[in-house]
Parts: structure tokens; sequence; C-alpha cells
């Protein structure tokens, strides 16, 4: 089985490479083949059995050669991880329809011409979502972004249906809740800060809340999203019976609960750390996405969710300290 | 004020001509241009008050250049109305997606480089909505087109909404009932035959019916669609009130009703005009189509809607005979 992660080298990526190799077993017992890329080389990881075969490749997929030469290699799965997020969508119009629409589109395309239907799992977000909506989100929600970056990924979503509909591929878009706790440094995402007011303050150093504390979030650890990922890929294509979207589980938190189970682990002088300082954009991007879903349609499918925030914390602590 | 309407040429379009005039007191009391642009040659309507300027383009919008130099007539109100039709685009699917989303998105970006941000009208469809819907849709129901035409539309009005927000255009998505009776000859579109079995069968000619009796479809007649199309010109954008997209007023009819309609004007011989051949893919296009709207939104905004089928066929009868 030949699996290719587009978007390697991201903090999701990375851990997704990890995981498929863990449960290489469950998705191909004798030949698994890894072909790793991202626009920054991607790491090998370490100490792999010699009976995996693993590629990377520096590349741009957005660069129309590059996306017909991945999609020459036919690989049986494919991962669609790369995106340009959703803070720099919004600030930056042309770069974000480029790299979220148009490559993504092109990528689809160059598959199409292979006749090879490949599983093609890709990751949404919750920021196809904004109001107005109704307290819990269904299946059957209206997708009304508010975000530059929320429309292209509804785009994509519309195409991946179609290509999949026509028999293309074997479309299958997760919606990912917003990922928490990141490891490493803020990125441009307008929910960066969702994972900095808890990875700062356990290492001593201040974060800011651009958000009110009362404001919730649907959120899941990078464990259980990468666990899930790995889920899709292994689903019989006859139990999705034509879903070709689903929304993740997640868990529903406060930005209070999040500053409590942080004060929990590293003690109440963790509090101090967290400065509140209102930025109205990030406010409007992330306040707009919705915090509650009804996901049976994923847990009957078997996909899993965190318990709670303090162990998405403890899980945090664990692998990065 | 200048109104350019891309698909002048077409049915919709030159009504729509016609009725620009005839509401020019509303639309503008003194200057009042018109540039009509079209794949063929759009024709001027006749008798026109020499105080109303008319241009004619033929021209491909699909074009880069073409895209370029309409953008740069710097119009106060387009109407994007030209469109690959349903079973074109299902059958054709580089063409449809050419015609129906790259030239579409690539005329907007070339309207935003103006930076004059026009009134943008753009003709979506119900072929946005597939099953499964609730038996009647509301503003909140999730776009799940099941054909590549359905898929193209929500792409674009996405668009639309995106770039309303972002202020490049004030955008308006009409998702107009199809347009029963049209003139002339059978097109591409799946839903072709709708008009054809009332037509032909009036014009003593027969007309293949390829679906159940007992189907049903949402319709409004193209004089009513064209009367909503240039009531949302005249309408001041604060009524809108962030609304981007509007399912027009239509009414609901089944097969059966069209064909009674049919009958009670022209008698009962013509029944046997109308001949039963199942066609699938007509079937699954159309029958995948939902036939009861809330338009609340859509009255509340003074948009119109037809009073029965008979009136539809008496007013066909009266324009064309």
């Amino acid at each position: 089985m030949h699996i290719m992660i587009i978007g390697a080298a991201g903090m999701i990526g990375r851990k997704l490479t990890k995981e498929c190799i863990e449960a290489r077993a469950q998705l191909d017992g004798k030949n698994l083949s890894l072909t790793l890329v991202d626009i920054v080389e991607p790491s090998k990881p370490e100490g792999v059995d010699p009976g995996i075969t693993i590629q990377t490749i520096k590349a741009d997929f957005s660069d129309q050669k590059t996306a017909t030469i991945l999609a020459n290699l036919t690989a049986d799965i494919i991962y669609h991880l790369a995106a340009v997020v959703s803070g720099e969508a919004e600030s930056n119009f042309d770069k974000g329809y480029a790299a979220n629409v148009s490559a993504s589109w092109q990528f689809l395309e160059a598959i199409r011409k292979t006749n090879t239907t490949p599983k093609f799992i890709f990751s949404s977000s919750l920021a196809v979502y904004g109001p107005p909506f109704s307290e819990t989100i269904t299946d059957n929600q209206c997708l009304r972004p508010s975000s530059s970056y929320g429309t292209q990924k509804t785009i994509v979503e519309y195409l991946i249906s179609d290509y999949t509909r026509k028999g293309f591929i074997q479309g299958l878009t997760l919606r990912l809740p917003t990922i928490v706790v990141r490891p490493g440094v803020p990125n441009a995402a307008a929910s960066s800060f969702l994972s900095s007011i808890i990875r700062e303050p356990l290492a001593g150093e201040k974060a800011i809340l651009p958000v009110e504390v009362n404001e919730r979030a649907w959120i899941s650890s990078p464990g259980i999203a990468v666990k899930n990922l790995v889920h899709a890929a292994i689903l019989k294509p006859a139990k999705l019976k034509g879903i070709s979207t689903i929304n993740l589980p997640g868990i529903t938190v406060s930005i209070e609960q999040m500053m409590e189970a942080v004060i929990s682990t590293g003690g109440n002088s963790l509090s101090k750390l967290i400065i509140k300082e209102k930025n109205e954009m990030i406010e409007n991007i992330v306040c707009s996405w919705p915090y509650k879903f009804d996901t049976t349609v994923a847990k009957n499918l078997k996909f899993i969710k965190d318990s709670d925030i303090n162990s998405i914390v403890d899980q945090y602590i664990k692998e990065h300290s």
C-alpha cells in the first residue's frame, strides 16, 4: 500500500506519518510505502522497520508540473493536509485562494487524469460554518463561512464530493476541530492562541488572549486527530454509504476551562501569564465558529474523541517535556 | 446607470433586456445604458427610446483578456446569466467546470481589480440542492448538489459571498426555480422536458416525458423570473442585511398538473402527444431537485411568484402565438 501525505512536514503531517507506521498492520500487513511531500523537506522518521519504504519530496504542489508528477506516483491513499492557514488567508486574499483552492483543484485534476481513483482524504475545518447556525451543528447545517479560509475549504469540499460522485477519486473530507495543544511556536492561524494560552504558561512564558474568557471552542488533541485520519484510510468505502464529508468528534471547552486546566497542572501563578488583549480580526473569525456538534455519523463510523481538556493538557506535557 | 448583461442573447437575457428598459424609471430616471454581452451577437431590442444607450458585444467572457475588458467597462450593475446547462455540464465535465466555475471566477477577479464594487447579480439554481433534504427547503438547508452543474453553481455562490464580504463586489445570488415555459426548441438542460411537455403539444407536436407523472417541480415563468431579476437591481443593499443568496419564489407543480393545464387549454387529444420514455440520466438529475421551498426571505424583500400553472401556460400562449 502506497500512502502519500501532502503537507507532511507540518505538525499534523509528522504525527500522521508516525501513526501510519504504527498502524501498519491495519493499513497493510506487508508492503507499506510512504511518500512524504511538503514545500520544505519533510524529515524521515527514525528507527523505522526497513520493510517500510519512505521517500521524501520537497516540492510545491501548487506548481502544475509538480502536481502531475505527484499524481503520477499513483498512491493508493492521498492525504491532503496542505493549507495556507486562516489568519494568513484572510490577510492575503490572493495567496489563500491560490494555495487553498487553485492548487487543490489542479491536483484533483492531475489525479483524475491518472484514472486510478485513489482514496483522497482532505482535512477541512469547522471554519466552513458561520452565523447564523443552530446551537448544535448537524450534518444538515448549511455551510456559511465567514472567512476566506472557510470559503476556500468549502469550495474544495464540494469539488471532492463531485469528483467522488463521478468516480475520479474516493474522496473523504474530514472537518477537524481546532487542534489544541499545537507544540512549538504560534502560527498565522486565527485560532493559534487556543494553543498558546496553554503552551506558553506551562513553559513559564506569557500568552496573549485576544477573546473573552467565556468564549467556547470545539477542539481535538493532535493525537486523536491523527488517529482519526488513519482510521479514515482503514474504513471500507462501503461503510460510508455515499457520505463524502464528516464532522470529526471533538470536545467543547471554554477559554476559562482551558485556563483552569493549565492552573490545575502548573499552579495558580500561571494565570498571570495569560494577558488579555482584544484582537478584533481574530475575534471575528474564531468567535464565528460553532463549538457544539452532533457527530453521530462520525461516532457510528468509529471515529474517536478526547475525554476532556485535562487529558489533552496531560498528553501535551507527556509528549513535550 | 450602466447595466451589463452577460448571457444577453439567451432567452432570459433577451427578456431581461426588455424588462430593464421597461423598468427604466425605477432603475434610473435619466441615463440608462445597457451593455449586452454573449458568445453569439446579442440582438438590440427595437423601438427603444434613443435616450437609452445600448451596446452589444459578441465575446467569450471565459477568455481572460475579454473578462478584463468587460470588467473595465465598470458597469454599475452586472448580471451574470451565462452558463453551460445541467445536462451538458454532466456529460462534458471539462466544459462545465471551465465555463461555469473558471470563467466566472476569472471575471470576479477582473472586477475586483477595477476597485468599483458593482452590484453583481448571479443566476443560480435549485440544482445546488440534492438528497437528503427536508420536505421544505429553508435558507438553512445544507447545499448538497447531485450534479456537476449544481456543484459549479454552489462554488460560484460561495465565491460571490466571500467577494461581497471582502467588499470587492455587492454580490447577490438568486436561485431561480426551473423556468417553464421556455419558448423555442429543447436545450441541453436536464429539465428541458418540463417546457417541452407544454410547448410541443400546444404546437401539435410530440414531446418526450422522461420521468414519472407524479414527480413534482419547482417552477417560475420567464416573465416573473425577469421581473425578480430587475427587482434585485432596484433593491437597496441595506435591505439585504448581509444576505447574499436568495431562493426566489416559485410554485410547486406535478407533471400531471402540467399535463392537465395543457389539456384544459388545448383539449384532451393533446395528451396523446406526450410520450413516456424513461431517461435515467435526466431522472437522476431532475428528480434529485427539491420542489417545495420556504421563501419567506424573498417574499419579505418583495420578490414575486406566479399564481398557478394555468396562468403560466396562458402567459406562454399569449406571448408566443
